[in-house]
C-alpha cells in the first residue's frame, strides 16, 4: 500500500493564531516541503484571500520538483452556477494542477450554515467538481465535519462523496473540521466508507482538540485511507491540524509505509525547526521526534542506560529524523553526566564534583544551562581555571530618554581594559542592549576581527519570580551566531540590563574562543 | 466501569527539561489536584532525591480530602534484600498510604542494564512487593518498558506481573517507559495482559514519543485498563507524558466515563495554567481543551458558523471544561469579528471599518493583539474618541550604571502632567523597566489610589526580526492583574524601553479605568 502526504501548512496552519507568512515565506517553505518529499502542497485559498493569490501568482507550479501544487476553494454558493462562480472559475487559470475542493457533509451545517437543502448541496458538489475536472485539474474533495455528519445520518454523509466521485473527484478526503472524533469511533468510519468507495482514494484531514490528531491519521491509514493531510508542526486553527512531522515518522519508521525516502526523513528535524522560524513560533523542544527534548535523557537511570545500549530508552534513532541524543545538564544530574556534557562541548571535565556544585549553585541563583551551552562551557572551563576572557570591565553606563518630541535615544558608555589598555567607548543604539553591544564591539573589535563575523540571533527574557512584579528576577538567554553555528548564552540579574550584560559577554567570549 | 487517575506530575512531570519545583510549590500543586478529583497523587520518589524526601517528611497525607498520597520506589537491589534496601524500607516510615513500586519487565533491560538474570529481577520483585504489602501499604507495581518486553518475549514479561501480583500487588500498571508504541499494538497488549489477570487492576503509563500518549490510554481503557497514570499538562521526560487533562476531559466527555465530578471538570482549565505558572512554564495557548487558542475562532466561516450555532464548530462546550470562547482580532478577520470582539470586552464598537483599519496599520508595526486585550480595548476606545488617559507625558529618563564595584543601580525620572498639574519625579529601581514604573506610579499614584491594587504579574519579550539582532523591533507584552482580573498590554519599539514604557501605560490605564 502507497500513501500520499498532503502537506497544508501553507493553507489550513496559517489559521493559527499568532501566525502570518508573507509570500516571500510562503514560497520558501514549499520548498522546503518539496525537497521534504510530500506529495502535495496546498499554498492557499486564493479566492478569498489576496495574500494567498499574490502566492499562486508569484509561484508557478512547475518550480516545484516533487510535490504537486494544491489550490483550495469551496464548492460553488447555493442556486448559483459553478462556471459563474468567482471562487471556482478563479481555479483554471493558475497554474496549480490539483484544486481542493470543500463542501458540506453535515446536514446541520447545510441547513444552519449554507441555508439550503441536502439536494441542492450535492448538486453544488457536482457541478463545482465536473466544471474542474473539466477544467483539466486534478479534483480532490475535501468533506467537512465528515465524522460529525455521518454519526448524525450516514446515508447522506456517504451520498455527499458520492456526488464528489462521480462527478470526477479522484480522492475524498474524510474531515474530522472540529477535531474531536476519538481514534476508535474515526477508523470504523473510515473502513466502513472505503469498502464503499473501491474505486477512489480515500484521505483523511485530522485536528487535534482532543489530542488524537496524529492518532486519528494513523488509524484512518490502517482502516484503508491512502492520502493524509497534516501540517509541519500541527499548525492550525484551536488546537491545530494533524502534525504531518510525527505522523510521517509513525507512518515509516512504525508502520513500515515508505512516504519519503531515507534522506527526507532525516530533514523532518531541519523542516519542523525552519517552519518554526518563518512563523516567528517558538519550536515546541517537546515535539515527538524533532524537539530538542525529544532525545534528552535527564534521569540518572536513563543516562546510564543509554551509555550502556541506546536502544534501552530510545525509540528510535535521532539521527534517522535528523534530530540527536542530548544530555541536558540540570539538578537532577549526577557527576556522569556533567562528563558525558563536558565530552560533547569537547572540554577537559576536570574535577566534575566542584563543576557540579558550582552549576547548583548558579541555578539556584536562577541560571539554566539547558539551552545556554556557551555559558555552560565558560563556566565548566571557568571552574576548571582555564577562562579567557576578551577584557576586563571597569564600568558601564546607559542614558535612555523619551524626550518632549516623542523620539527615544539610547547611548551606552563602557569603559574597560583590553589587552593591558584602557579603553572607552561611547555608542547610540536602538535600544540599551543593543547600545552596550555596539560600544562594546567597538572598545574591544580591533583586538578580535573575528567579532564581525559573530550576530546576536535571537534574544529571550523571562521573569522569574513573577510575583515580584517589575522587581523580579530576569534571565536573558541570547543565541549568537557566526552563520554556520548558533550558541546559547544565558544572564540573571534583577535588571534586565546587567543580565543581558552577562549573556552578551558569555556569547561574544565563546565564539570568539571557540571559533 | 469506573477507573482510576493517578497523577504523576510531581514525580515522573518533574524529570521534564527545564522543570524545577520547590516543596512549597509542590505541596500547593498537590492541594490543587486533590480538588480536582484525581484518585492517586505520586509525590516523589524520596529515596533518590533529597528534594522529594522533603516534601514526604513536609506533607502529611491526610491533608488530602481525596487522592491517596503515593511514594514512588524501585524494587530492591539484584541478589540484596528488600529489607535491608534503603531505597525500599525508607517506605513504611512515610504517611503516604500508597507505594508504588517500579521494576523491570524487558529483558534487554535486566540483562543490560540490571546485569542479572530475569530469575533474580522477579525475586526482587517479589521481595519488594511482600515487604511493602506487609508493611500496611497499598502496593501498585509499574512494570517498566512493559510493550518493549512483551514484544521481545511475552510471557516473560507477564511473569514478571505475576510475580508482582501473587506477592500482593493490587494493580499493574503497564508502561510504555520509550513512548514509541502505537495504539494498534498497544490495546492488543493490554487486551491479552487483563485476560490473564482477571482479579487484580491493570492500569496503563504512556509517553509521548510517537504523539500518541493520550490515544494510547484511551485504547488501554478500552482494552479494560481501570487505572491510568498521566501528568498534568503532559509534562515529563523527552517528549512528556500522557496528558491527565485531555485524557480526563476525553474519558469523560467522549467515553461516557465519569472520573471526576462536574465541579472538577470545570478546573481542569485553571489546574492546567496553575501547573504551567508553578512551572515556570509558558502556557501552551493551543493546548486541547484548556489551551487560549482551544476554543477561537479566527477564520471567517467559523466565527459566522458560530453565532449561529456553537456546536457548527465547537467539539465540546468550553464553559464544561472552565474555558472560554474567544475571537482573536487578527488580519484574517472582518468586521463581524471586530464587533464580536467589542462586545465581548464591553465596548461600543463604533465605526468597525476604521478600528478594523487601525488594527491592521498597527499589526503591520509589529503589533499583536491576540494576548492584549487591554491594548485593543483602548485602541477601539480611542478610534471611537472615548480614550482616558491617565497623565500626559513630557519625557522620561534612566540611568543605569555598572559600577567599579560591580553593582548595577538604575533610576528613572519622568516629567508628566496629570490632572492638570505638573509633575517631575524620581525612583531608583532594580532595572528599567522597575523605575519608571516606581517613578510612573509615585507621579500619579495620589490622583489614582486604585493602582496601589494593579500589579505586573508577567513581561514577555520577543524579538520580531531576529536577523537584525539587537537593532530588531522589540515586541513587550505585559500582564497585570488587580487580584480577580488579569488583562494583557503590547508595546513595539526598536528600544526595548519605549516598548516596555507603551505596555505599561496601557495596562495601568486599562486597570484603572476598566476597574
Amino acid at each position: 500500500m502507497s500513501v500520499r502526504l498532503f502537506d497544508t501548512t501553507l493553507r489550513d496552519g496559517t489559521q493559527r493564531e499568532g501566525v502570518s507568512l508573507t509570500t516571500e515565506d510562503k514560497i520558501r517553505i514549499a520548498k522546503e516541503l518539496d525537497t521534504l518529499g510530500v506529495h502535495y502542497i496546498e499554498a492557499g485559498f486564493p479566492a478569498s484571500n489576496p495574500k494567498d493569490l499574490e502566492f499562486f501568482e508569484n509561484f508557478d507550479a512547475s518550480e516545484l520538483e516533487n510535490a504537486r501544487l494544491v489550490a483550495f476553494t469551496r464548492a460553488r454558493r447555493p442556486n448559483g452556477r459553478a462556471d459563474e462562480d468567482p471562487a471556482v472559475t478563479l481555479l483554471p487559470s493558475l497554474t496549480a494542477p490539483v484544486a481542493c475542493i470543500v463542501a458540506k457533509s453535515w446536514k446541520l451545517h447545510v441547513e444552519k450554515v449554507l441555508r439550503t437543502t441536502p439536494e441542492e448541496n450535492m448538486e453544488s458538489v457536482r457541478d463545482t467538481v465536473s466544471y474542474l475536472a473539466s477544467a483539466g485539474k486534478e479534483v480532490l474533495f475535501d468533506a467537512e465535519h465528515y465524522f460529525d455528519g455521518f454519526r448524525d445520518d450516514p446515508d447522506h454523509a456517504l451520498a455527499v462523496l458520492r456526488a464528489a466521485a462521480e462527478s470526477g473527484a479522484t480522492t475524498l478526503v474524510l474531515c474530522d473540521t472540529n477535531g474531536g472524533t476519538l481514534p476508535t469511533e474515526l477508523k470504523a468510519v473510515v473502513q466502513r466508507t472505503v469498502r464503499e468507495f473501491p474505486d477512489v482514494e480515500v484521505g483523511i484531514h485530522t485536528h487535534n482538540d482532543a489530542g488524537c490528531g496524529v492518532a486519528n491519521a494513523l488509524a484512518a491509514v490502517e482502516a484503508g485511507a491512502t492520502h493524509v493531510q497534516g501540517t509541519v508542526n500541527g499548525v492550525g486553527e484551536r488546537t491545530g491540524n494533524c502534525d504531518l512531522v510525527t505522523t510521517i515518522a509513525n507512518l515509516q519508521l512504525k508502520m513500515g509505509l515508505k512516504v519519503v525516502d531515507e534522506e527526507g526523513l532525516k530533514k523532518l528535524t531541519g523542516v519542523s525547526n525552519y517552519v518554526s522560524e518563518l512563523m516567528n513560533l517558538t519550536p515546541d523542544t517537546h515535539r515527538p521526534y524533532v524537539g530538542r527534548s525529544a532525545f534528552a535523557h535527564k534521569g540518572g537511570l536513563h543516562v546510564d542506560g543509554i551509555s550502556k545500549d541506546p536502544s534501552t530508552y530510545e525509540h528510535v534513532a535521532p539521527e534517522v529524523v535528523g534530530n540527536v541524543r542530548r544530555t541536558p545538564v540540570g539538578e537532577l544530574s549526577g557527576k556522569n553526566s556533567i562528563k558525558a556534557k563536558a565530552a560533547e562541548l569537547g572540554i577537559d571535565a576536570g574535577d566534575a564534583a566542584q563543576i557540579l556544585s558550582a552549576i547548583k549553585r548558579r541555578e539556584y541563583e536562577g541560571y539554566h544551562y539547558e539551552a545556554a551551552d556557551a555559558s555552560l562551557a565558560l563556566l565548566i572551563g571557568r571552574t576548571a581555571g582555564e577562562a579567557t576572557p576578551l577584557f576586563e570591565l571597569e564600568t558601564f553606563r546607559i542614558i535612555s530618554e523619551k524626550r518632549a518630541d516623542g523620539r527615544t535615544t539610547t547611548e551606552a558608555t563602557v569603559k574597560l581594559f583590553v589587552r593591558g589598555q584602557r579603553v572607552i567607548s561611547t555608542a547610540e543604539g536602538n535600544g540599551p542592549v543593543n547600545a552596550l553591544d555596539k560600544a562594546l564591539r567597538e572598545a574591544i573589535g580591533p583586538h578580535y576581527p573575528e567579532l564581525k563575523e559573530i550576530h546576536l540571533s535571537n534574544y529571550k527574557v523571562r521573569i522569574l519570580d513573577e510575583h515580584r512584579a517589575t522587581a523580579a528576577t530576569t534571565r536573558v538567554l541570547i543565541d549568537s551566531t557566526d552563520g554556520k553555528r548558533v550558541w546559547g548564552a544565558v544572564g540573571v540579574g534583577e535588571n534586565i540590563i546587567e543580565a543581558s550584560w552577562q549573556a552578551l559577554v558569555d556569547g561574544l567570549e565563546y565564539g570568539v574562543n571557540s571559533g
